[in-house]
């Protein structure tokens, strides 16, 4: 057995600054790690076929000091370094740019500033403070551009400012010369700073996963990403996943309470790093966008999730929620603006709808596929004519639940398995294994049926059974004990703790049914849409899950329909770059609330043909 | 001399109850009280061209029992009884009429409330909570009508909701099988409530004086005024005048909190006493309209006022403003929308304003001018094609101050004097005279011109200046002391303090600056719209002080200019009409805020031609 290097390898830790061009963003990394690894933590998703193993040269940038262009999914960083990145390898900007939207075009957020020297008050121009600003203002931006019909809690008419920030108009008007920076979002003035601050305009997308939160600090003159950071959701230590969250609700008083208090604590944790990474005043954020599945949607925004985990299981809120940053407790600036991306149903985050419009299914002409797996497998497939979605039940077996010796991806988990001659394994961080995660538990599935140990019902084949065409080695992997038989991945000498890492016929029969249950909600949308394999363009694999599974193995154990790998990409982080889309731009914050509306939801539990369609995807495909 | 006993005498105090019909108002009185002075303390304007002297006959009404109608001014309530008002004896439904408006039309408040019994969620109906709400709200009220672009804190879309409201909806909507009652606001559903509470609907309408604040509750379902209370402005203690509170808010650190803090209380206490007299729950008035001049406005609004006392003086905020009641600590509704009525300069409030929609002139074909004075005079004048208006300065001389022996129009303030043979005085409250107010001021100079003891100059006559026509009682009050002539009023033996009550020489030229002021501002806007006196149709008085003012004595300084009798009209409570009719129709609001936006400010202080014409003004009539 050989321990391959993994592209996860973090047992040398020297730290070296990297920087992306023409991003322009600077982030410090700790060697071992890829370039692929290092552009995706700043938030730049590179192109990927092959799943990062060096196959497809999608993923070409140009290194300081190099002559010929190396792939980013093998070239590690041992160096200070500057990193181009061509369009053509990015997974993003690829997309827009095959949409025709260039990134200049891009970028119009609906936060904005106006610098504004006023003419003071005066006999001939009595105008009353308001008036005088908002008059500014809207010359500013031209007539008509901030005109709304409505005035809740704001003066009415026009251009409208919240009572708040009036109070304070004739202190600062006096005592700054009436020269006044203004900062707008849809219409409204939220905040007015003294002097011209018109280069200062930040927001924040986040991703707010049931395991990690990944916020993002953008430039929103420039559009640059200027710090990511990341950190564990403190949500976990009260309920690991979605379900057990929603429990705590219900068995503590104030269960809701705390679940929202240690997001939005993780949050101002983030903040403050992204903030002191990049030196930016936190109260010059002036929007955040979040998205994350509906229960996180609710959590954050401390709203009763009870009514998701009960049948009939709908929201409280499937509509976008905008709500100033104070009421939450949120650490940008009080006035700002929290922006939570729509939902579609109780199992239809904001995530999956980040999915959507990051890969601009919304927009095209040929029908394409996409899958988001956790405990759930969120789906989407269509076109612009119609795009319909559905939530898998696939259980958390590709998270390491309910496999035997299953574990996340985390250090000392094998993430990939090979079994030729011998098995090979990958285990992040390159250590010993203590476990097994998702990508390896369907690259280990994936190399059984390969090799015949495993067969197309999911019996794991013993003694005669098995092939001749295995060798001994191998052969003997297969075990029996009480518990029915196994495959003996690792052996008890070279793992963490000792004993053999193995993988039951009930841990395969795991694999199945979660498996049967994607495929089978794949299933059922193609037969909604009444479109047939062929006439799928594309698979987009969004989230951590997709990022790291092999496709082909995917493929394999009938997970995914038999595509072409070519047709297969991955979309990274989709629910962050639909949060961050969302902050750039007000064309696509449009598409995010529209799409809410468009994904046509199909509830698999009110198919009478599901339970039919999910039979027969229980079978392996045959080789 | 006579003690005549005037209709605000309130020696005897029996309680009587009066119900007001088709109003339905019911009040209880303390007697002796005249019908037009309940029937105003109810908020019903009566007609009066004569001023309430019983001449005019515009106010006739039928009493119960009684088998002819009264002259509501000089009948008094003297038991329990049920008072019928014609439409042809109120000034305002009159205008109403008169504009073509029926009641029931006017009737169409920006609150409305909807009954609902929503389908609860189910596997084929899985939208969320705050979808479902929205939905039924929008086919309740038909496609559109709730429709809105904008979604500031809120969800985004259509209907608005709060964030904080959509928190409660899952535990509501289960809790309470799904039928529930929902308050919406322009567009807005800012509560909930359990089970059909639709009956129940209730606005205030509030005058913000800078003396008095006066509260009237609303049933928004009938139109019908469910109770009035009114107070003393309690900012009374800090500040006599606007001028004085301005100054307390930059004199004291905390001025323009402890101002505000007044106005608030005094609210919520004026708020809790119509709600225990007509059993209504304060949580179910949903919003409060306010009117007052700009300083009041401010005030009310924490919204610093320095600058409406410094040249040029401006205000903070000239539009209306929303804000919810919670913010600003009003004991209605917590979410209720405050609604403040707006303005058009410093001193042309949202008083001003309410003068302006009460008397309809922006309708009108004809030209008319319309007059409120208080320390300063804000006069209206123009039609439908423009409306043009000013503050005058007249200082606080009809308020009693810069008299020698001037007072307020309280208990023992001479309000009417009469000069024939002898003195005649009508004192309020019946009891000895103490100094004399506003409306007595004008009544003396008219008579002392009458008779020739003051000549048009304005010079007080004295020894065998005074005419033969004069008897000796009459001429022997024409003394001379120190600081220059006087006329005695009152004797020292007939008065409270047993000191003579005389008009100087100097408060003879007070009332007459101050009716110059007045007068000038007449005639710079009659210059600026290019009308003479014929061309004006009618004159509005507005206020406390046009109410009691004697037009003649007015017209006979030459305060207003030399019209018909006829031609002149008491408002009323315009400021408290306003703010009431703002809340009871959506097409007045929207007047309101046209109108602040149409009325021409006339800045008198920026009109080179003002001090000429000021100095013509300060002749006075000749006979």
């Amino acid at each position: 057995m050989t321990i391959l290097i993994g592209k996860r390898d973090r047992l040398n830790m020297n730290s070296y600054k990297v920087t992306f061009q023409p991003d322009g963003i600077q982030m410090t990394v700790n060697a071992p790690i890829t370039l692929m690894e290092a552009a995706q933590r700043s938030g730049i998703v590179l192109n990927t076929v092959c799943g990062g193993v060096g196959t497809c040269h999608k993923c070409m940038v140009k290194v300081s000091g190099l002559p010929e262009p190396v792939r980013a999914c093998q070239h590690r960083v041992d160096r200070d370094m500057t990193v181009t990145i061509p369009e053509s390898s990015r997974f993003f900007e690829q997309k827009i740019l095959q949409e025709g939207i260039s990134r200049d075009e891009q970028l119009d957020p609906l936060l904005c500033k106006h610098y504004l020297k006023l003419s003071p008050s005066s006999l001939e121009d009595l105008r009353s403070d308001t008036t005088r600003l908002i008059d500014a203002v809207e010359d500013h931006v031209g007539p008509g551009k901030h005109t709304c019909r409505d005035h809740s809690g704001s003066v009415s008419g026009r251009t409208r400012i919240s009572w708040d920030l009036l109070r304070k108009l004739p202190a600062i008007f006096r005592n700054h010369d009436y020269a006044v920076t203004v900062v707008c979002h849809s219409g409204r003035i939220f905040t007015l700073e003294p002097g011209d601050t018109s280069d200062n305009l930040f927001g924040l997308a986040v991703d707010v996963g049931t395991t990690t939160v990944v916020a993002q600090l953008i430039d929103l003159i420039s559009g640059k990403t200027l710090a990511i950071a990341s950190q564990t959701n403190p949500q976990v230590s009260l309920g690991d996943d979605v379900i057990r969250r929603i429990e705590y609700t219900t068995s503590q008083a104030d269960g809701l309470e705390q679940l929202q208090h240690r997001i939005v604590e993780c949050l101002n944790h983030l903040i403050a790093e992204v903030c002191k990474k990049s030196l930016v005043n936190h109260e010059q954020i002036y929007e955040m966008t979040a998205a994350g599945n509906a229960t996180m949607q609710h959590l954050l925004l401390g709203i009763p999730v009870e009514q998701i985990a009960q049948s009939p299981y709908v929201a409280a809120v499937s509509s976008a929620v905008n709500v100033p940053a104070g009421s939450l407790g949120i650490n940008i600036h009080p006035e700002g603006n929290i922006y939570v991306l729509p939902s579609v149903a109780a199992h239809i985050g904001g995530d999956t709808v980040g999915v959507a419009v990051t890969t601009a299914m919304q927009h095209s002409e040929k029908i394409n596929l996409a899958l988001d797996i956790g405990t759930n497998g969120e789906i989407i497939l269509g076109n612009k004519d119609r795009l319909v979605t559905c939530s898998t039940a696939a259980g958390p077996a590709f998270e390491g639940a309910r496999i035997g010796q299953g574990m996340r991806g985390a250090h000392g988990a094998i993430e990939r398995v090979k079994l030729d001659e011998e098995v090979k394994i990958a285990v992040i961080g390159s250590i010993q294994p203590t476990g097994i995660c998702g990508s390896g538990l369907i690259d280990a599935v994936a190399e059984l049926l390969r090799n015949g140990i495993v067969d197309y019902t999911g019996r794991l084949l013993t003694g005669d059974e098995l092939p001749d065409t295995l060798n001994l080695e191998i052969k003997q992997r297969v075990v029996e004990n009480d518990k029915g038989s196994a495959f003996v991945l690792v052996r008890a000498s070279q793992t963490k703790h000792g004993k053999d890492i193995v993988l039951t016929q009930r841990d395969i029969r795991e694999a199945q049914l979660a498996k049967a249950a994607i495929r089978a909600g794949i299933t059922t949308l193609m037969n909604e849409l009444e479109v047939q394999l062929e006439d799928i363009d594309r698979l987009f694999l969004a989230g951590a899950f997709g990022n790291y599974v092999r496709p082909e193995s995917a493929r394999r154990i009938g997970l995914i329909p038999n595509m072409k790998l070519e047709k297969i990409q991955t979309v990274g982080n989709a629910a962050g770059t639909g949060a961050r889309l969302s902050l750039q731009s007000r064309k696509i914050r449009q598409e995010v609330e529209s799409l809410a509306q468009e994904l046509d939801y199909v509830e698999l539990a009110g198919r009478t043909d599901f339970q039919n369609i999910f039979s027969e995807c229980m079978f392996f495909p045959e080789a």
